[in-house]
């Protein structure tokens, strides 16, 4: 119930703070951004919301040394900035966002647990670790945790079931190269590939509806938010009740040397483990594939 | 059961359905706007946002013929188009609007209660009774609620108290000719005007600085739209659970003839009866005030 | 969000009822049992409940007629008089109150779906379904669903693992005979059998404690009422939101003729379908153990 | 961060338990009671209605070291061992239990806030300040809170208005003595004494019945606890949230030298302040026959 700053407060950020808010997830909040007017806007909005809901969250705006005993400071930098092509796009912008706010959190002597969302967020998340000298398992990407739900939504509608009974992951890059890994998805009890049996041309229109779900509500509203905001406060749970449990992230790859999306146990120490999977070979690939394009963007700063 | 529509999804209108989501507050939302994409892309996201929090609520879109069962329609129709000057400048779009939806919602067969969001509020409350032909207690408008939120969160600053510990209302117009009927607040359980004591022209300001509460957020963030989303879902819930309580909403006064900011009791019928209170000749003055302004907008229409 | 009645207010009607109100997941509460002081005593505490934390509901006692609209009814006959030794003890005092208090739910018009927890679970929601003659999948029993929660406790506190990790069911009789397929349990992706690959001993353990949970929580505190009521509610939840997703519940059985704990796909409708699954033979002879242990209760009464 | 000690699981107890749990007000409860085999019995109980929810909580028991990082003890010690003649019969064992347990959490080194529930409310919480030897801001008795919500429920049901519609609060003693401010009491907008002007006759009963709803209760169900386990934990949440707020609690009364409930401020060190009242003189009697009451008692200890 700890103290949790956010670090950039455009459409995601803010969702996030409200998202924290309404689940009372914290008892006190520290927004900061550049946008001065925005922040005070956010922090007035937040405060407003609460009256009339019976409780009351302190909220601080743009204070970093108030940083130091926080529990979790979330990423969002850059999030208004993007465009449509490719989340690439955002990476100078956020690089240089990164390199200004990450020393800043530091010297508060800040020691908990980095969440990262800002894109492209594999290669932010691992920037972040840099920029931050923080352990590997104390900084923490959303990386395909969104893409996973979306998935469980889609193979959900497909099938006429409800997306909780859906079993599997996307994972990889958060971006054009993630991928689903068919053979450990189920649903309903029933093996995907064994004993559901579907095409290889309804999986792929499958993997590429989950992936396309950002786009389309990117096309449709101009932003994404309420999705990443949700999954972002779910992973911020699951940090404060040292929940022990498993959440498609992107962390640290020790072989690769990046953080790409895998599940990971998640609890209060940030994370305590990536899952042993045996994959198939072509779902090996596919993961070397997105590691490829993470370390190419990542070479580009 | 428990069936919600909305009318006009843009961040107002969206922000109430992701709240009403959050909250659990209904079990099914239908969700209509002209901008279809914006639609989908809303489903899409609150869908996304359930899914690893482990509940669904039934989504629908454009589907007018589905309101007829719904318990409560809300109106948030226009909210895009506001600009800094005033809120009486979506008047024209957003009467246009009301005119071309409400019909519609009626040929549902809808028999439930609205609730109004959509600026200037006390008009349009008024003339989506007019359009709709519904008895004056089942349309409500949100009126000063958010109003008095923000009187709550300014006092409470200013005298370093809980928001929930000031009792009292602001009433009116929900514009620029809103007034706080200091008579009747009250902080702790002192009277603001007798055992309180503070200067007129603090008085000023306090009342001020909650006016000034929706322009300021505008001015920071270019919409409003959590503090008035969780005021609208705090009606909702007010008006499911049949609470028989106060909130200051936007009523039908019989002797002005229009809809105005007061303090009703609200029930599952909509609103139940407008409080009777004694007033200082100013503030009755400032409540003419106010409804002479609102019927000099309506009469513009 | 709508009427919900419970029949029999001992400990576990009672913690349902508060549940229920905790969660917000009715409006109004229809509490009815023989000990007329008791209920009202409940109503008491439930309303004293909601004060503090702003909200309220409505809540009725002893007005069977009320449920003529309600949407579901539950029933918890009986829970005080258990006794230590089997829960089929419990059977003469709760086939007869279901006798009693069925008809004059049926009477009163009510149409929607019956939750049943009374003890001996599987044999009095088949009594609850043929006294009502309601449509099998209008009656629904908790089932084995507590103890599939057990089952993730058990499992998840022997592996180190979350309980949401562990996948599976505990299935057949709600009693002594109930089983565990463990060739369709998991953790965190991995086949409990195939790939985690614990002794039959550590097995059969495990099982054994999972069953005996109740028999423990008994003897410690005198009765069991937290762990039913929180999965009652859950079932609720799943029947007012539609969820369309599985829980294992005590369904009626066609070709056994009985109700017995299976997973069910659960929505507004009550049980849209059992699930089909491809159990091991001694699976499947377990589940033929538990259906005759069921047979022979029901046979008695 | 967020761990909440309960000392005495007996109903009272183990619904704050099961309430904080529901509410997500902890991340971490210790509970202790000298029945080891009820404790365990409750820790599954709360572990079990979790799974189903999707979310856990750690839960240790018997383990006094652990809370020497607490935010929060509760103290509800001797509840069970309540009977229907007065509060004070449970004043032996309480004491007994009290000098047996705070000791052992004073040597863990716990530095956060005591909450007390056990009876006679006002007598127990000195004497768990005196044997902790805390400053007393840091000691606070749920007193006349829940009294205060049965009076929001007696009045609005007398008057037909929603119980958070009523303003005012039951002070004095949590027990026989308590008395009701009548000169403090307003309902949606007007002064009781005033406006409202009931006979003498129906304040006397509502008094009354406000007073006699404990023992209703009681010969109803045997006990209670759902009232309380909510009123502790809206304290307990404005403590964490440090909400400075106001809540009727027993507090430290400088001049009559013991605890007594009065309106008090409360924020995340406990009672900030005694709110200044102007009482009326039969009041102020009151309050001081109540004191009498509540030292008398305190000198048989």
């Amino acid at each position: 119930m700890g103290k949790i700053g956010i670090i950039g407060m455009g459409h995601v950020g803010s969702d996030v703070a409200y998202t924290l808010c309404r689940e009372k997830l914290t008892n006190h909040l520290v927004l900061i951004d550049p946008l001065k007017e925005k922040v005070l806007a956010e922090k007035l909005e937040l405060e407003d919301s609460m009256v009339g809901w019976d409780y009351s969250i302190k909220i601080e705006t743009q204070n970093y040394a108030s940083l130091q005993d926080a529990e979790i400071v979330v990423i969002s930098v850059g999030s208004q900035n993007v465009d449509n092509e490719n989340r690439n796009s955002e990476l100078i912008d956020n690089v240089q966002a990164v390199r200004e706010s990450i020393p800043q959190v530091i010297a508060s002597g800040f020691k908990g647990i980095f969440v990262v969302i800002s894109n492209p967020c594999d290669v932010i998340t691992k920037l972040v670790q840099e920029v931050s000298g923080f352990p590997y398992e104390r900084v923490i990407g959303t990386g395909t945790l969104l893409d996973t739900y979306r998935l469980k939504r889609v193979v959900g509608q497909y099938l006429e079931v409800s997306p909780q009974d859906v079993s599997g992951y996307v994972l990889g890059e958060h971006g054009e190269n993630q991928f689903v890994p068919w053979s450990i998805v189920s649903v309903r009890e029933k093996a995907m590939l064994q004993e559901i049996q579907l095409s290889s041309d309804v999986l792929y229109e499958l993997k590429e509806e989950t992936r396309l779900g950002g786009w389309r509500i990117h096309a449709g509203k101009g932003w994404t938010s309420y999705g990443i905001a949700s999954a972002c406060s779910r992973l911020i749970q699951a940090i404060q009740k040292n929940e022990n449990r498993v959440y498609p992230t992107s962390s640290y790859d020790e072989v690769e040397g990046l953080y790409i999306g895998w599940p990971t146990v998640i609890g209060h120490e940030g994370v305590i483990s990536r899952l042993p999977l045996n994959l198939l070979k072509e779902e090996k690939e596919a993961y070397q594939a997105s590691a490829k394009e993470i370390r190419s963007v990542y070479d580009r700063i």
